[in-house]
């Protein structure tokens, strides 16, 4: 059931939070540190200002996207997030059935607590096609790492997200103080079966990761490969140089290393140094159709939700997702209208004017 | 009756607060989204100080300002807002009686509970010449557009104030949450009247709009056309270009796009793209006479004010809506003369240093 | 009786509020408009940074300082406040007997409640040569203006304070709320009596004054002539060329234009402005030896303190205006040793380090 | 015994703050006059943003540092506080073994409560060889200061600190609230005590001190001259100039003069200013792996950690001190492995963004 007071995120924020487990609800919303950038993300919007056309005929605007040569219905698409069953029942077959409702795509995690294929399955049962990406963590394990590709590939996933902010884990202090430390009896990461063995591995962070991998991970699959985790611009020239089809500039939702920009503030500088070479998206923070607005006109051809999307399901489980996605889209829709583009092309820098940061 | 306790615009908001049941409160106060821009209006100011000038020999000062021609006591206005006999049974009316008590102008709302006609016939009251200019959403239907000018041309008009800054409507959250929807039983928007149905039409937002209808609009009438709700620079220029008569730099009280720059903030770039063309009007967050004063030291040749007027209003009906005008008036005189103007052409750029913003 | 637990500047102002009635704490404490001034003339310290030099061997300190070739102690002031013996019976006679004990200057206010041959007197009664200077509001009556200069001059005043900022009266709301109007029974403003009649006149703010009349005062007194209330540069500089001694940034504690600049903002251009042709000093929100350092150091010659000379007066009458000033002398003479500075001229501009305002 | 709850160093803090008398946590805690610098030192890194690195294959990490010919296990040490014995019986002993046992370097206070023999053998206790350096507030008289310095040598100290900043004592209300002025009975400063009469010397702040004194102790020592205090680049670059080994950005914890920036604000300038000459050195605020991190980016050799290890100490004795260490230590290595470095070496300064301060 969708919470039809709720008229925005915020509010399907505060349903959660009586929903769910004290303990949960914190693993979900908290961050590494000091959460000085799980603030920072929300916050930084605020340090940009809409300059909006008018009178530009923006009766008809269309939000469709495209992305590796698939058209989704609009900009916004799902960032992965771990845990769905946690936060819900319908878990990860929920948010993929609301996910493909929407006509957008669902980066599934690599510590989803459901199978690929099972959401798969689910996102199969909407009217459009699945639009499933894989979020990897690469094993130091190749022959494990490949095998997880080819679970991915297999249940028709779009492009690999590869996960490049996490060396080691991030301290979430929030986590150690209560304790929290591993699933509950009956959820496990569905996509870390052992092939052979048919136990669940753990995932590992490997901080030995780099560049290597990536080449050796171009070799092995034909899928896209999407480097999420960018923020240095070094990086972003670098990623266009070793093969990687996209960046998605993204913090981890500040949950690696706090103190790292907000993923908005980190944007301009990656776009300028990929030069138009590869598109660029982004996930952090965004809450409202115009915090999707500025990213997009600053550069982002996409944007993620991640926190968004675990509350809708954790509020009213696929419906939430559903509405949470909905908002948004609508939320997005209003803004393009009022800022006078009648699409995400004619989102353009000008439209953006930084103010100086508080 | 007045409020003689109410030494400023914030005492009387305070006064409608306690007068107006809460819902209609909100509706008066709130704004779009998160209510950023709502805010940064008022707090924009903050960002500019006063550098006065000194021994300028100010013992008389005169504030009368000229706009297409006629000549009004104070560079302050009543900007458009709407439905204000939801506020004070002396409604439009009230507030022309009292506008034109003040030798100023009205500019009379679309979505005004009062018709244009009667509107006029009270500020033909006062002993001095009424000034109504008559706000218009343009509406799709053409014909039914002219027939609304015409009305507005009748009643005395002088001037069109076209607003541009509503392609759809602003998202109001305070009131979807309130269930504000309509206004009650016995009040209506008498301007929206159809002449040959005698029935009441809905305001319609028209997201087609575009520069060509401002061009239609400047054939059917030779009133001068103002256009309400430029921010972007670069549309200011296209305004000068299509024929406007001036622009009104405004982000309709933060009720539109949230997200948008503070009026003030808008400013300077706007005075600058018109480069003298065209007289440039501002409104949003003018509470002092200070604020005022920074505005027309940027270059605006006058201010609007929008809510102290509804509060004005709500507090004591048409007295109330004359005491702010009259706070206002004082509160500039007294401002120019502790700057060293003896008239507004006085307040210069050199007068105002930005600060870097919070 | 001094206050023993008062250790600092902010310890008094507190005894102050629980000595004073409350609205005539207000009175003193309040400023113009929203007190935006009033509160920024402190807060804006909080934007400059000390950046101290080291092993200067600063084992004897001096901070005599030389105004109009007289000598003073320190370079601090008591600035010019109206209304001493609504602080305390002491009145002005106190806190020149403590001025002069600190061997520093005191402003007489035009609206002392105290004659000025009555105040010279008590200074007289201390060891040290009385440094009074006069504070005067120039008034339409040039031969009443004359006749209160003569008294200035008759008891051996050592300067004219022309205050420059206050053409018409700043609106105090806390005043106009308290109705706070007039002087008690028994107190009036001893040095607007009329020499013919003997009775007492109103100050009068004449707003037409101008740069002729400054001309006017060069002419009909020897006094060196400061200007108070100087913040454009433009008008530093003009003061310069009509003869002005000196000027004093000032924005007449934050009670005259509401959004002007504080002092410390203001100084550096004024300094600049005057290159060197005029002393410039500087009052507004010193209230630690830190602060007058940072104006010394961005070229004032010397700093008035004004309300805590009033809550010194509050807080214990002559005791504690000697309290006050001596507390900023230990101050000053601290910073100024942490600073490797061993006189005022050591405090040079490299020491001040700008931050972006918050 | 440590604290297993404590995640952090402000849980530490909290710990301490129940277990100590509130005077002395005031003492230990507090800051001079309004303790600008203070809250400063803490909330200035909020204004610098790490851009980390990724796919550096970083699997195998060295903290290891080198400072004058010795190689220390991470660029963390532990700067000079005065009386340990106030805050925890193991005092300095205590504090020493900790630091042993981390294997990095005690900087003893001249206002030690121990002698610095019992602490240099309570260092060689741990497995490793101890790392004591001694800081010094050189005396008016140089028999003693020399015979001071003899003592630190003969104990093996490494290094001599001198204290530059504290030409007077800085001016601490919260302690002449309370009354704090002295030790109590059976705690003296150990290492003043004058090798003819036994006696204990109160350490005398020299106001007198400059370069001459430098020069001689260079003379009178072939210790390394580490200058702590420093912020004006001027002096950073004289240090170099005058036969320091090392420079200490300090500013005293914010106990000298308030005011002054917070450290890692004056970092940049001062590592500017030596142009490579000389090691440079931060204590101030660090509180956490992204405070050192940001510090060493910025051009730091180590940091200083004060205040923490004196919660530490408060909170768990020695343990606790260990507790603090190895917390930084564990937390600086992730921030380093998050933001793709291996080495200190490879924090280099584009991977910090400051940004424009709240």
């Amino acid at each position: 059931m969708t919470s039809p007071t709720s008229v925005n995120v915020a509010d399907l924020r505060e349903v959660a939070r009586r929903r769910l487990d004290p303990v949960l609800d914190s693993y979900f919303a908290g961050g590494a540190g000091d959460e000085r950038t799980l603030r920072d993300n929300e916050a930084a919007f605020d340090a940009y200002r809409i300059l909006p056309r008018v009178l530009r005929g923006v009766g008809t605007r269309d939000l469709r996207t495209k992305l590796f040569g698939e058209t989704i219905s609009m900009p916004v698409l799902v960032s992965p997030t771990a845990f769905h069953r946690l936060a819900h029942p319908d878990g990860e077959a929920g948010c993929a059935r609301a996910t493909a409702a929407a006509d957008t795509i669902m980066v599934v995690s690599m510590a989803a607590t459901t199978a690929i294929e099972t959401i798969a399955a689910a996102a199969a049962e909407a009217d459009r096609p699945p639009r499933l990406w894989f979020q990897l963590y690469p094993q130091p394990d190749l022959a494990f790492t490949e095998s997880v590709v080819r679970r991915a590939e297999a249940a028709g996933c779009g492009a690999l997200v590869v996960t490049v902010d996490s060396p080691v884990f991030g301290r979430r202090e929030r986590d150690l103080r209560h304790g929290f430390l591993d699933l509950p009896d009956g959820l496990c990461c569905e996509n870390m079966r052992d092939p052979e063995t048919g136990g669940i591995r753990s995932i590992v962070m490997d901080a030995g990761l780099d560049w290597s991998r990536i080449e050796w991970l171009r070799q092995i699959t034909r899928l896209p490969i999407v480097l999420k985790g960018i923020l240095h611009p070094a990086d972003a020239a670098l990623a266009a140089r070793h093969g990687a089809d996209a960046v998605l500039v993204s913090n981890h939702g500040g949950r690696q290393l706090d103190g790292v920009p907000a993923s908005i503030d980190a944007l301009g500088a990656v776009v300028d140094a990929v030069g138009g070479q590869l598109p660029v998206l982004l996930d952090g923070g965004i809450r409202r159709g115009t915090d999707a607005l500025t990213a997009l006109a600053l550069g982002a051809v996409a944007v993620g939700v991640g926190r968004p999307v675990v509350w809708g399901l954790a509020a009213a489980g696929e419906a939430g997702v559903r509405q949470v996605l909905e908002l948004l889209r609508a939320d997005l829709d209003r803004a393009m209208a009022l800022a006078g583009a009648g699409s995400p092309a004619e989102l353009t820098p000008d439209l953006i004017r930084p103010v100086v940061r508080r």
